[in-house]
């Protein structure tokens, strides 16, 4: 088996740490299960899986501390689509291919399962097995990540931008808060956790906007292109609400090409890092192929 | 002025503290807007009060770390509010005098103001004046407190018991988490930062239990006999939304002596405080007024 393969069979290990923490900290049954629900509703698991990714290509073991964090980061992205389909905000029936939290339990269970899962991000890091101060830097750049300069602001940019057009460098503006934001994180957080030099997390963080521009182009190509069934989700969403997309403001060809170079700008990044000593580009560039079409 | 005077002056650095930062750290106008306009509708700001109040009982200074731990408790009873209010939850159209945030922003603006809100919470106290290990566990508190097995878990337990009777000890289970564990948050985060031992928290801890019972009694009390005018918020909800009450499972009458023994028993926890050289009760003992009908 591939290292990637390998590593996709152990992001597994993010999903049992989110259970148990939330079957172990939420006392009520009924909020429990809207929140396990949400959890254990599949997904890519994308971000854990760029977090564990970077701390490998350090040669570093995966501790007890990784798993935890990439917990709590996908604690924080489930919170944010449990939010984002309630009927005030896109108002989606299907979400991984299943009725979506609020469908199944309701409005105000799943305001308050996302509540509890934000909460619970914290908490857990709070709790987890990684030394102060290093702790202290991941809750905050989580927060920040995920809150009112990163993916919420970029949520309430993108509900603005729906039913008008807004010029491209607007919609990298959005998407580098809604979804970039998560994606730095997960492996800035990574090259912390792997005890990296700022100046190594440095050059992370710029493969990972390139990385997080490349996650949108293709999401919105997807939408274009797959079906809901693939998907998962509605297709043609985005044209449904009049969103600005990369196709939509590139046409389909070009915003193909984009997603390309994003891509190829990313691997540059790579090459760059292959200076530092321990560094192993491998595992990191095999993570790239997964964001192509 | 008397100390409590002084103090409620004090309290109002915490809005400051709160205001600062969501000015600072929030880049997109609707946004920022929508959580000041939370943050400014006033409220009395119980909660800085006793974490402030508590720490000064133990002739201590308050830091900036001080207010910036009120602040991030106070951000977080805001957004509690904010969701709290919305339609699928409460449903309210008056909060403080005012109108609701939602009725204001949005459905979609105030779910995105309460989870920044959330969010802002943690990331201020992960970069506030506060040395690393008490940080930690002020953050780890604050979490516990707020999230699934504290406010989140009181709130889905308050909203299940909606339209039927739930007996007394049932009742007093959903408001220790619903309102106590913010409450009891403010007084332990106030030992902690006034550097206390392990027993004298204990000691805050119980007496921060009977005041959270007092408030809520109060407040229940306060449903059945003030004006929506007096309240600044929607008079009789409870009964419009047949919760179950104090009053209506007690009798107006017994309710009352409830919440006269609560606050007695919170005035004889402060005296057995007394043994704590550096203590002084004066001022608690004031702030259990404010717990009176």
């Amino acid at each position: 088996m591939s290292r990637l393969a390998n590593l996709q069979q152990e992001v597994q290990q993010t999903e049992a740490e989110m259970v148990r923490f939330v079957c172990e900290y939420t006392d009520e049954e009924q909020l429990q299960k809207s929140m396990l629900y949400s959890i254990q509703a599949g997904g890519k698991r994308i971000r854990p899986l760029l977090l564990l990714a970077t701390v490998a290509s350090f040669s570093k073991e995966h501790t007890r501390g990784c798993y935890q964090t990439a917990a709590a980061l996908e604690m924080i992205h489930t919170y944010s689509l449990i939010h984002d389909d309630l009927p005030a905000m896109d108002d989606d029936d299907l979400r991984r291919g299943k009725p979506t939290n609020h469908k199944v339990y309701g409005e105000a269970l799943a305001i308050l399962a996302g509540d509890g899962l934000l909460t619970a991000a914290f908490e857990l890091l709070s709790i987890s097995e990684i030394e102060p101060t290093k702790k202290i830097l991941l809750i905050q750049l989580l927060a920040k990540a995920a809150g009112t300069h990163g993916m919420v602001a970029g949520q309430v940019a993108d509900m603005q931008s729906e039913h008008q057009q807004v010029p491209l460098d607007e919609l990298m503006a959005i998407h580098k808060r809604k979804t970039g934001a998560l994606i730095r994180f997960a492996i800035v957080a990574g090259g912390i956790l792997a005890n990296q030099s700022e100046g190594t997390i440095a050059y992370l963080d710029q493969f990972a906007q390139h990385l997080g521009l490349a996650f949108q182009i293709r999401d919105d190509l997807l939408d274009v292109v797959g079906t809901t069934e693939e998907l998962g989700k509605t297709a043609n969403r985005d044209e449904q609400l009049e969103k600005s997309t990369y196709p939509g403001l590139l046409g389909l060809e070009d915003a193909k090409l984009a997603l390309t170079n994003e891509i190829k700008a990313a691997e540059t990044v790579l090459e760059q890092l292959a200076a530092v000593p321990t560094f192993d580009a491998t595992l990191l560039k095999d993570v790239c192929t997964l964001f192509q079409l």
